[in-house]
């Protein structure tokens, strides 16, 4: 279906607004690896009512990102956080182990 | 009504999972510090339908927070950034004038 790295990404940051029927759906498709006819099987339900759920799933996620944009901001942290380390290395010897240990800290603000 | 500073920070954070009616109203009352009964006026509308419809605004931003955790975690990289200057001071002699340029740099990641 579509990029499934995009929407994993999009999950760790919104599934919290997916109610708990659509995270169990998505979370068997994608990280399980259930076929539509077996996640259609457990649901008593058809494969095209499975293949339609994930379909508005996805949607409703790049909705909130087009609203909340925490996923391209996530994107930009990080680049800004290599140029920062970058610019302290440059103006102060840092050392590379303290780098590594700020990145960390700073990936995780 | 509720606290303005609290609905404020919320408002900065989730509005554009709002309406645009409800951000209309929302701005109205808590920016442009309209009454009730003015903005009822200007909607052709009772008092009370608009105090209901800012009172289900303040809860529908207080049920996204309560899922993304937005402003809680606003308010702990702010601590954190201070707390990582603190160590990166004592550890380096950095320059007063760059952590205060460091801080704003870390506010805006």
């Amino acid at each position: 279906m579509e990029d499934r790295v995009e929407i994993s990404l999009l999950m760790d940051l919104y599934s919290s607004l997916l109610t708990e029927k659509q995270n169990e759906i998505m979370q068997w498709y994608y990280d399980d690896d259930l076929s539509l006819a077996e996640i259609a099987e457990l649901n008593k339900t058809s494969r095209q009512a499975i293949h339609d759920l994930i379909k508005r799933c996805y949607k409703q996620l790049l909705s909130y990102e087009s609203k909340l944009h925490l996923l391209e901001k996530s994107i930009n942290k990080e680049k800004e956080i290599i140029n920062f380390l970058e610019d302290l290395k440059n103006k102060y010897s840092i050392d590379d182990k303290d780098i590594i240990k700020y990145k960390e800290k700073l990936e995780n603000l």
